[in-house]
């Protein structure tokens, strides 16, 4: 039960499991701007892992011959200035360390503990988080100079990641279009304001961790959480919204706001998502950053080897574990023949099996790349899934919250991985999993054939994130691809109106053919009664 | 009113609208089949314009190196044999004369005449079409020694027109997966096929001719067609429904069996469509005839000038037209600077104006890529629609039945053409309509705008179909992209069981309180009277 708490506290989904080849993505040399245009985009990005997938098609727009410019604060994570477009900094009340406080905050839940003292923590970590989120936004939002600077740039378009509408805002008060790029909003903000149908019949709800086949018990569990949705937004959003209302000036919520988007890439691939309907303007990107490759002198030699190797990641901020767990996962590496790479960034326990190699850092990518790799330890972010999924590598999962567990259960259900419970996790049980995935070839054939169907597109998710970026700038938006039902309220999309006065209409006729009948059969008794 | 019956006629689709050009396709060179796979394919196509799309993609197929085998009746309208694929003929009980009496038909319906006569005819001419259809069916799917040959040859997948479903049953007695490629079917029958939610209070359905902005009547008469649609699909698919029992040996109808589709390439597109929620496995293919190019040297001369000139086509099926309303168009070209090419297979009036030459059978594609062509004067099939979009061409539209009318109100509502009533055509409502779209600036602007957009995309259409139909090939189907939906009955799929379990355990707690409440009142007053 306390987990929820972890959960909630990931429900923004800042899980920043980049790793470092990510972040220096090698894009693969391209044409120039399609149709000789070249234009103006402004970059609003979010730190953490969300920020890799945007500095690549910032990167990309830059080499393309775009003028391109990213906001960012002056204090950040990950965020930083690259080869191909232009940085301007904002400043922003907090140092260093409060983001290194946040960034460790999760081995302290990890941590043996009551179930109120968790339940503390983890509300204190998410109000930590959240108020950290709300003082960057109002940082570059109330920075009246910065604001008018940007709106004096003539930029055709903004490119930004909606977690943290801060850039959707500046798109609106700027008069421009907006292309988001995502994994997905909490409470479904993403497919309402893009006007997606959501039937909670089989499209399950995040966090629930259902697929798309659900019993009678999970579809009115979906249900309920469909329901709830609506409140669940305004929650999340209820201080961005207030914060709307003060820049704008206007009475408009971040839904109405982001429902003006032009484009939205989501990084999710129809290999790991379960089918549901999509707008025209949603362009599926998922696995934005596979085709990131570079060499590995570090551990070349650590990877050869008969047995291969196990790449273990819990992204970057559970990168070091409590003693206790840190020994239950040594345990079972000292009992596989397999050499296991561990991204860890903790205190190095005394002795530890030959066959295990801790690194503060691991290029992720180009291990899983490597014929040797034979599993994957991962929370099952979404970054990881997709590199897993783009080299063919079974996984064993540890969700730890925010869209892992649902991200889990997606690579499970398609027979690619097993899932285990970090909260509880033992020697055996990891085992186990290991054993599994490694020795069943199943898991491995499974992988194959998704990694196949994955990696078989018409265009790189990379050069169609660039290309509909580069459709916003031209066009000045996309309003062709504007569906009309945004324009509905709820009681005219379902047609309630419709049909209270086809139920009238019908109930009517129904009273008039009783009433008629009654008065026939009355006329006809006393008739029979005169006779 | 009587129209309504020219509307039936034509609800099946086979407009063939086709012109030469299109059916010779010119491919431009590509790579040949990706990833080194090549595969068999089989196609079983429909005749008349819809056979203009398949026979591209056929000869595209065989050209990278694929096995492609097409499956024709031995009589037909278009469909012959290709440089890059195989035929197989079957032999059917018609004749060309019987094919010819029914393209001839639509001049017979012009000629003026009492409202039941027109209703006769044009039940007699649809009984005579659908007759038609199944006769063709009929005649390969119980030509056992040709099933039993296809059988034999181990084919990857079916690319088909599922208008005239044979394709699809073919696919389901040979178990491979199949492409479609159509413009729609009519009561939707495409989109409940492929799992498509269509919320009729934005999107309009067929025969309305609404856009998706729709007043509250519109809203409630959509609602009623959407009612409706199921009937609609019964009385349309009833007998295809015995043919598949037959031919199948399975009680299954034609709608399941379309249901099992692996991908859907629908000859649509977003600038002319309303956007509408689609699924996965849905492919937007419209303008696959785009790019196709000939020289023009019987009329190069004829359409220089400084006025430019205007196309003018109706389709295979009325290309001849009582005398009445020749004099009526004769009559308006008199009066307009631009010369036009007349697509007329009738007998020549004695005398016409110099600007106007008559054609046999012009090169439509063409002449609309040609920079002098101001104005095009179509029956608003999808086909010249498309190619009119493709070439920036406002158009004056006369849509006499099927998809016709709706697709003249799609671009009618963009401000890129005007609708006109081929029926009550009068040489003034004529030249006003071309007036308008030819001198009105804000006509051809509008139409540029739609154009270029039209032209925006990520992958050519045609290179697109092929990508699809390969990819199905190397997977053996696209089964991930199967929605979840298609298992539902309507009752899961609204969550009404859901709803009402949700709504009895309210109600019971809702009556238990006033119970209590009750009983509480009852013992205070007892209490108090006592008191």
């Amino acid at each position: 039960m306390w987990k929820a708490a972890v959960f909630v506290f990931l429900l923004l989904k800042v899980d920043m499991q980049v790793n470092e080849a990510e972040a220096n993505n090698n894009i693969p040399a391209s044409d120039t701007a399609s149709s000789g245009f070249l234009g103006n985009l402004l970059v609003v990005p979010m730190d953490g892992s969300h920020w890799v997938g945007i500095k690549a098609i910032a990167q990309e727009m830059g080499r393309r011959g775009h003028r391109v410019t990213v906001v960012i604060p002056e204090i950040s994570m990950r965020m930083g200035p690259g080869k191909h477009y232009d940085t301007v900094t904002y400043p922003v009340p907090y140092d260093k360390a409060h983001i290194d406080s946040i960034m460790s905050s999760l081995k302290d839940m990890m941590e043996k503990s009551s179930f109120t003292e968790k339940i503390r923590k983890g509300f204190s970590k998410m109000q930590k988080f959240t108020g950290f989120m709300h003082t960057t936004a109002e940082s570059l939002l109330f920075n009246v100079s910065l604001i008018s600077h940007l709106a004096q740039q003539n930029f055709d378009a903004v490119l930004t990641d909606p977690v943290a509408p801060t850039g959707s805002l500046i798109a609106r008060k700027l008069g421009i279009p907006t292309i988001n790029l995502l994994r997905g909003l909490p409470c479904s903000l993403d497919m309402k304001s893009a006007g997606c149908p959501s039937p909670p019949s089989y499209v399950p709800r995040f966090l629930t961790r259902y697929t798309d086949k659900m019993s009678f018990q999970e579809r009115a569990f979906n249900t309920l959480v469909a329901l709830l949705e609506p409140l669940l937004c305004r929650l999340l959003y209820w201080h961005f919204d207030q914060i709307a209302y003060q820049f704008l000036g206007e009475e408009v919520g971040i839904a109405e706001v982001l429902s003006e988007s032009a484009i939205w890439l989501l990084r999710l691939d129809f290999t790991l998502e379960f089918p549901r309907p999509i707008m025209p303007n949603v362009v599926l990107v998922g696995g934005i950053n596979c085709n990131v490759r570079h060499p590995l002198p570090e551990v070349r030699s650590w990877v050869s080897g008969e047995h291969g190797f196990v790449v273990f990641t819990l992204g970057t901020m559970l990168s070091d574990l409590p003693e206790e767990t840190t020994s239950v996962f040594l345990e079972a590496f000292r009992q596989i023949p397999q050499k296991v790479i561990w991204r860890y960034t903790g205190q190095v326990p005394d002795s530890f099996p030959e066959n295990v190699k801790l690194m503060n850092w691991v290029p992720q990518n180009d291990l899983l790349a490597h014929p040797g790799a034979r599993a994957f330890i991962t929370h099952a972010g979404s970054h990881g899934l997709f590199e897993g999924l783009c080299h063919a590598v079974p996984m064993v999962m540890m969700p730890f919250g925010g869209d892992q567990p649902d991200n889990a259960v997606r690579l499970a259900s398609r027979g690619a991985g097993v899932v285990l419970d970090i909260y509880s996790i033992t020697t055996e049980s990891l085992l186990q999993g290991l054993n599994e995935v490694i020795n069943d070839t199943r898991y491995k054939e499974n992988m194959q054939k998704l990694s196949a169907l994955h990696k078989d597109r018409p265009v790189d998710p990379l050069d169609l994130s660039v290309y509909w970026t580069e459709f916003v700038m031209r066009h000045k938006g996309a309003k062709h691809l504007r569906p009309a039902v945004l324009d509905l309220n709820w009681l005219q999309y379902y047609c309630l109106d419709v049909i209270a006065v086809l139920a009238s209409v019908v109930l009517f006729f129904v009273i008039l053919i009783v009433k008629c009948l009654k008065l026939c059969f009355w006329k006809l008794s006393r008739k029979r009664k005169q006779d």
